[in-house]
Protein backbone atom coordinates (compact mmCIF):
# COMPACT_ATOMS: atom_id res chain seq x y z
CA UNK A 1 0.00 0.00 0.00
CA UNK A 2 3.16 2.18 0.62
CA UNK A 3 4.05 1.74 -3.31
CA UNK A 4 0.88 2.51 -4.35
CA UNK A 5 0.26 5.61 -2.00
CA UNK A 6 3.26 6.85 -3.44
CA UNK A 7 2.59 6.47 -7.24
CA UNK A 8 -0.54 8.29 -6.15
CA UNK A 9 1.39 11.35 -4.60
CA UNK A 10 4.01 10.93 -7.98
CA UNK A 11 0.67 11.49 -10.15
CA UNK A 12 -0.73 14.17 -8.15
CA UNK A 13 2.58 16.00 -8.28
CA UNK A 14 3.03 15.47 -11.57
CA UNK A 15 -0.20 16.80 -12.59
CA UNK A 16 0.42 20.09 -10.26
CA UNK A 17 3.59 20.33 -11.91
CA UNK A 18 2.33 20.17 -15.53
CA UNK A 19 -0.52 22.44 -14.69
CA UNK A 20 1.71 25.02 -12.82
CA UNK A 21 3.99 25.41 -15.95
CA UNK A 22 0.98 25.29 -18.15
CA UNK A 23 -0.45 28.38 -15.93
CA UNK A 24 3.34 30.05 -16.48
CA UNK A 25 3.46 29.90 -19.94
CA UNK A 26 -0.23 30.60 -20.15
CA UNK A 27 0.77 34.01 -18.92
CA UNK A 28 2.11 35.28 -22.32
CA UNK A 29 -1.25 36.21 -22.75
CA UNK A 30 -0.23 39.49 -21.36
CA UNK A 31 3.51 38.83 -22.80
CA UNK A 32 5.56 41.98 -21.28
CA UNK A 33 8.14 40.42 -23.22
CA UNK A 34 9.07 42.70 -26.29
CA UNK A 35 6.57 42.95 -28.72
CA UNK A 36 7.19 39.53 -30.15
CA UNK A 37 10.69 40.11 -31.44
CA UNK A 38 13.73 41.90 -30.89
CA UNK A 39 13.75 43.75 -34.26
CA UNK A 40 10.66 46.61 -34.57
CA UNK A 41 10.08 48.07 -37.84
CA UNK A 42 7.60 51.24 -37.71
CA UNK A 43 6.71 52.85 -40.95
CA UNK A 44 4.22 55.91 -40.54
CA UNK A 45 2.46 56.63 -44.08
CA UNK A 46 1.42 60.66 -45.27
CA UNK A 47 -1.05 59.62 -48.18
CA UNK A 48 -1.94 62.34 -50.99
CA UNK A 49 -4.94 64.55 -50.26
CA UNK A 50 -7.33 64.06 -50.95
CA UNK A 51 -7.75 60.79 -48.96
CA UNK A 52 -11.19 59.50 -50.14
CA UNK A 53 -12.84 56.42 -49.33
CA UNK A 54 -11.52 54.44 -51.91
CA UNK A 55 -8.50 54.99 -51.55
CA UNK A 56 -8.43 54.45 -47.80
CA UNK A 57 -10.16 50.78 -48.98
CA UNK A 58 -7.01 50.48 -51.44
CA UNK A 59 -4.77 51.10 -49.11
CA UNK A 60 -5.85 49.03 -46.24
CA UNK A 61 -6.45 46.24 -48.21
CA UNK A 62 -2.99 46.31 -49.92
CA UNK A 63 -1.75 46.63 -46.22
CA UNK A 64 -3.31 43.90 -44.85
CA UNK A 65 -2.02 41.62 -47.46
CA UNK A 66 1.14 43.22 -46.91
CA UNK A 67 1.19 41.70 -43.18
CA UNK A 68 1.20 38.28 -44.20
CA UNK A 69 4.69 38.33 -44.72
CA UNK A 70 6.07 34.86 -42.90
CA UNK A 71 8.74 36.39 -40.98
CA UNK A 72 6.30 38.69 -39.30
CA UNK A 73 5.96 37.94 -36.01
CA UNK A 74 3.04 40.53 -34.53
CA UNK A 75 2.38 43.75 -36.30
CA UNK A 76 -0.19 46.63 -35.30
CA UNK A 77 -1.75 48.68 -38.07
CA UNK A 78 -3.54 51.58 -37.16
CA UNK A 79 -4.38 55.40 -37.51
CA UNK A 80 -3.55 58.95 -35.60
CA UNK A 81 -4.80 58.47 -31.80
CA UNK A 82 -7.04 60.79 -30.23
CA UNK A 83 -4.24 62.48 -28.07
CA UNK A 84 -2.96 66.15 -28.37
CA UNK A 85 0.28 67.40 -26.70
CA UNK A 86 3.38 69.31 -27.76
CA UNK A 87 5.19 66.29 -28.26
CA UNK A 88 2.70 64.29 -30.17
CA UNK A 89 2.93 64.26 -33.70
CA UNK A 90 -0.54 62.90 -35.21
CA UNK A 91 -0.24 64.58 -38.66
CA UNK A 92 0.51 60.75 -40.33
CA UNK A 93 -2.21 59.32 -42.60
CA UNK A 94 -0.95 55.12 -41.15
CA UNK A 95 0.94 53.74 -38.78
CA UNK A 96 2.30 50.19 -39.70
CA UNK A 97 4.37 48.43 -36.97
CA UNK A 98 6.07 45.21 -37.49
CA UNK A 99 8.18 42.70 -35.45
CA UNK A 100 10.75 40.52 -36.11
CA UNK A 101 12.99 38.03 -34.34
CA UNK A 102 16.12 39.52 -35.74
CA UNK A 103 17.20 42.22 -38.63
CA UNK A 104 17.82 38.64 -41.12
CA UNK A 105 14.03 38.36 -40.88
CA UNK A 106 13.41 42.25 -41.28
CA UNK A 107 15.84 41.91 -44.32
CA UNK A 108 14.06 38.82 -45.77
CA UNK A 109 10.35 41.29 -45.78
CA UNK A 110 12.11 43.73 -47.30
CA UNK A 111 12.99 41.72 -50.67
CA UNK A 112 10.00 39.49 -49.99
CA UNK A 113 7.56 39.82 -53.54
CA UNK A 114 4.34 41.02 -51.73
CA UNK A 115 6.53 43.59 -50.48
CA UNK A 116 7.88 44.80 -53.57
CA UNK A 117 4.18 44.24 -55.17
CA UNK A 118 3.04 46.60 -52.01
CA UNK A 119 5.13 49.26 -53.17
CA UNK A 120 4.28 49.00 -56.94
CA UNK A 121 0.63 49.54 -56.12
CA UNK A 122 1.27 51.96 -53.68
CA UNK A 123 3.83 54.28 -54.25
CA UNK A 124 1.60 56.48 -56.07
CA UNK A 125 -0.62 57.13 -53.03
CA UNK A 126 1.66 58.78 -50.44
CA UNK A 127 3.71 61.55 -50.52
CA UNK A 128 6.05 60.57 -47.56
CA UNK A 129 6.80 57.72 -45.30
CA UNK A 130 9.07 57.40 -42.52
CA UNK A 131 10.71 54.63 -41.23
CA UNK A 132 12.37 53.94 -37.68
CA UNK A 133 14.33 50.66 -36.84
CA UNK A 134 15.44 49.71 -33.78
CA UNK A 135 16.45 46.89 -31.73
CA UNK A 136 15.79 46.00 -28.07
CA UNK A 137 18.62 46.78 -25.48
CA UNK B 1 -10.70 -1.10 -5.69
CA UNK B 2 -12.24 0.00 -8.49
CA UNK B 3 -13.57 3.36 -7.31
CA UNK B 4 -9.54 3.85 -6.63
CA UNK B 5 -8.38 3.09 -10.00
CA UNK B 6 -11.29 5.73 -11.34
CA UNK B 7 -9.94 8.90 -8.90
CA UNK B 8 -6.45 7.96 -10.10
CA UNK B 9 -7.53 7.76 -13.85
CA UNK B 10 -9.28 11.26 -13.38
CA UNK B 11 -6.24 12.75 -11.90
CA UNK B 12 -4.64 11.64 -14.76
CA UNK B 13 -6.90 12.77 -17.28
CA UNK B 14 -7.07 16.43 -15.00
CA UNK B 15 -3.37 16.55 -15.55
CA UNK B 16 -3.66 15.92 -19.28
CA UNK B 17 -6.25 18.29 -19.93
CA UNK B 18 -4.91 21.10 -17.70
CA UNK B 19 -1.28 20.65 -19.74
CA UNK B 20 -3.25 20.43 -22.73
CA UNK B 21 -5.01 23.87 -21.90
CA UNK B 22 -1.69 25.56 -20.98
CA UNK B 23 -0.24 24.32 -24.32
CA UNK B 24 -3.01 25.72 -26.54
CA UNK B 25 -2.61 29.11 -24.74
CA UNK B 26 1.19 29.17 -24.83
CA UNK B 27 0.67 29.36 -28.84
CA UNK B 28 0.22 32.92 -27.96
CA UNK B 29 4.33 33.19 -28.12
CA UNK B 30 3.49 34.22 -31.75
CA UNK B 31 0.51 35.93 -31.22
CA UNK B 32 -0.20 38.19 -34.88
CA UNK B 33 -2.23 39.70 -32.39
CA UNK B 34 -1.98 43.44 -32.71
CA UNK B 35 0.84 43.55 -30.18
CA UNK B 36 -1.43 43.27 -27.03
CA UNK B 37 -3.16 46.38 -27.60
CA UNK B 38 -5.32 48.61 -29.33
CA UNK B 39 -3.51 51.57 -28.12
CA UNK B 40 0.58 51.72 -29.34
CA UNK B 41 2.52 54.70 -27.68
CA UNK B 42 5.51 55.12 -29.20
CA UNK B 43 8.26 57.32 -27.63
CA UNK B 44 11.75 58.49 -28.96
CA UNK B 45 14.82 60.28 -27.36
CA UNK B 46 17.42 61.87 -28.02
CA UNK B 47 19.64 62.31 -25.51
CA UNK B 48 21.80 65.61 -25.03
CA UNK B 49 25.89 64.97 -26.11
CA UNK B 50 28.09 63.79 -24.37
CA UNK B 51 25.86 60.14 -23.57
CA UNK B 52 28.28 59.23 -21.38
CA UNK B 53 28.21 55.32 -19.93
CA UNK B 54 26.74 56.78 -16.82
CA UNK B 55 23.77 58.48 -18.57
CA UNK B 56 22.99 55.45 -20.47
CA UNK B 57 22.68 53.57 -16.92
CA UNK B 58 20.80 56.08 -15.69
CA UNK B 59 18.07 56.10 -18.40
CA UNK B 60 17.83 52.87 -19.09
CA UNK B 61 17.33 52.18 -15.30
CA UNK B 62 14.44 54.53 -15.17
CA UNK B 63 12.82 53.15 -18.54
CA UNK B 64 12.71 49.69 -16.51
CA UNK B 65 11.09 51.30 -13.75
CA UNK B 66 8.68 53.11 -16.10
CA UNK B 67 7.63 50.01 -18.05
CA UNK B 68 6.42 48.69 -14.64
CA UNK B 69 3.40 50.65 -14.56
CA UNK B 70 0.16 48.08 -14.46
CA UNK B 71 -1.87 49.43 -17.38
CA UNK B 72 0.79 48.72 -19.91
CA UNK B 73 0.30 45.17 -22.01
CA UNK B 74 3.35 45.11 -23.97
CA UNK B 75 7.04 47.30 -24.36
CA UNK B 76 10.12 47.02 -26.36
CA UNK B 77 13.22 49.04 -25.29
CA UNK B 78 15.35 49.45 -28.08
CA UNK B 79 17.69 52.04 -30.21
CA UNK B 80 18.70 52.50 -33.96
CA UNK B 81 19.11 49.58 -35.90
CA UNK B 82 21.83 48.86 -38.04
CA UNK B 83 19.70 49.40 -41.20
CA UNK B 84 20.56 52.69 -43.31
CA UNK B 85 17.97 53.50 -46.21
CA UNK B 86 16.79 57.68 -47.29
CA UNK B 87 13.31 56.89 -45.66
CA UNK B 88 14.92 55.69 -42.37
CA UNK B 89 15.66 58.06 -39.30
CA UNK B 90 18.15 56.38 -36.87
CA UNK B 91 19.38 59.80 -35.15
CA UNK B 92 17.03 59.45 -32.08
CA UNK B 93 19.08 57.98 -29.12
CA UNK B 94 16.26 55.77 -27.58
CA UNK B 95 13.18 53.87 -28.55
CA UNK B 96 10.22 52.87 -26.17
CA UNK B 97 6.98 51.06 -27.34
CA UNK B 98 4.18 50.47 -24.92
CA UNK B 99 0.92 49.13 -25.73
CA UNK B 100 -2.58 49.46 -23.78
CA UNK B 101 -5.83 47.79 -24.57
CA UNK B 102 -7.58 51.23 -24.46
CA UNK B 103 -6.92 54.83 -24.72
CA UNK B 104 -8.18 54.84 -21.37
CA UNK B 105 -4.90 52.69 -19.78
CA UNK B 106 -2.70 55.03 -21.45
CA UNK B 107 -4.31 58.07 -19.97
CA UNK B 108 -3.90 56.23 -16.41
CA UNK B 109 -0.17 55.61 -17.14
CA UNK B 110 0.31 59.51 -18.83
CA UNK B 111 -0.96 60.47 -15.04
CA UNK B 112 1.02 57.70 -12.98
CA UNK B 113 3.60 58.19 -10.19
CA UNK B 114 6.10 56.35 -11.61
CA UNK B 115 5.50 58.22 -15.04
CA UNK B 116 5.77 61.76 -13.29
CA UNK B 117 9.02 60.59 -11.50
CA UNK B 118 10.68 59.33 -14.63
CA UNK B 119 10.00 62.67 -15.93
CA UNK B 120 10.96 64.36 -13.23
CA UNK B 121 14.22 62.47 -12.61
CA UNK B 122 15.46 62.51 -16.51
CA UNK B 123 14.26 65.35 -18.43
CA UNK B 124 17.22 67.14 -18.07
CA UNK B 125 19.15 64.65 -19.89
CA UNK B 126 17.22 64.59 -23.39
CA UNK B 127 17.01 67.37 -25.60
CA UNK B 128 14.05 66.40 -27.86
CA UNK B 129 11.17 63.79 -27.33
CA UNK B 130 8.80 62.23 -30.41
CA UNK B 131 5.53 60.61 -29.69
CA UNK B 132 3.51 58.85 -32.24
CA UNK B 133 -0.04 57.41 -30.38
CA UNK B 134 -1.56 55.28 -32.81
CA UNK B 135 -5.13 53.11 -32.36
CA UNK B 136 -6.07 49.84 -34.45
CA UNK B 137 -8.03 50.54 -37.45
Amino acid sequence: MKNENSRRKFITKTAIGMTATGLLVSGCSEPKEGLGGKFIHHVFFWLKEPITDDVSAKFEAALKELITIETIVDFHLGKPAATKREVIDASYTYSLITTFKNKDDQDIYQTHPKHLKFIEDCNALWERVLVYDSETI
